[in-house]
């Protein structure tokens, strides 16, 4: 796969699942909505119920900003198979014309956000690292 | 969501995402095939053409044993999202009987398996934890 399949694939995909590291050194792994701008990652904590422990990936960051975003394709003919990785270093948006950016950026692409207005933490993630199979 | 379900879902996804963390407590994260058996999953490293890179799980195991494996439901309506997470502890398994055991649990379930015989290591997770949502 080529640095543009790459990108378009992320571009385009649903979801992703994300990988971050507890304060303990623990992996953990969500799957999450999610936009690609340039190259940083954006996903928010929307309105769909959560149980708490859904939000250990802002607390992870926190302690660990060690961040990693996957995409991938799955088929029973796996000479079809493909995934997109991006590694980078996370952190919670701050500033607020970034922030209102990012969340336009995930209404424009998920219309289910327009409805649900997000009104919850921005997680951003620079991505450092572009890995991609095969 | 109620445990038995949670188990039924885990037993029959095709593709699970696996994280793991490096050395210098970096998250690392990869789609794999697996198999559910009891509260251990095996996943093996098949014929499939890999850069080294993929291999770093295995590394990561040996230096951290901290494993989370996840599946999950996407669909355009969200009402309908789901996904089940085991967390747990890995280890690569060198005992020849578990091994062939786990590669014809493996083989059972994926039929692409038995065309593709398994030679490479073998990782099994033994389930500390299962988290589901919603």
């Amino acid at each position: 796969m080529d640095a543009p399949t790459a990108r378009r694939r992320l571009t385009v995909a649903r979801v992703g699942h994300l990988a971050t590291v507890t304060s303990v050194h623990g992996a953990h792994l969500v799957p999450c909505c999610f936009v690609l701008e340039s190259d940083t990652i954006y996903s928010a904590i929307d309105a769909k119920p959560k149980s708490t422990l859904v939000l250990r990936r802002l607390e992870n960051i926190k302690s660990n900003s060690s961040a990693s975003l996957l995409v991938d394709h799955y088929q029973e003919d796996w000479t079809g198979l493909w995934w997109v990785r991006v590694d980078g270093t996370g952190r919670m948006v701050d500033d607020d014309a970034e922030r209102v950016r990012a969340i336009e950026l995930l209404a424009k692409k998920y219309e289910q956000y327009r409805s649900a207005p997000l009104s919850g933490p921005v997680l951003a993630i620079a991505i450092d690292t572009w890995r991609m199979w095969p």
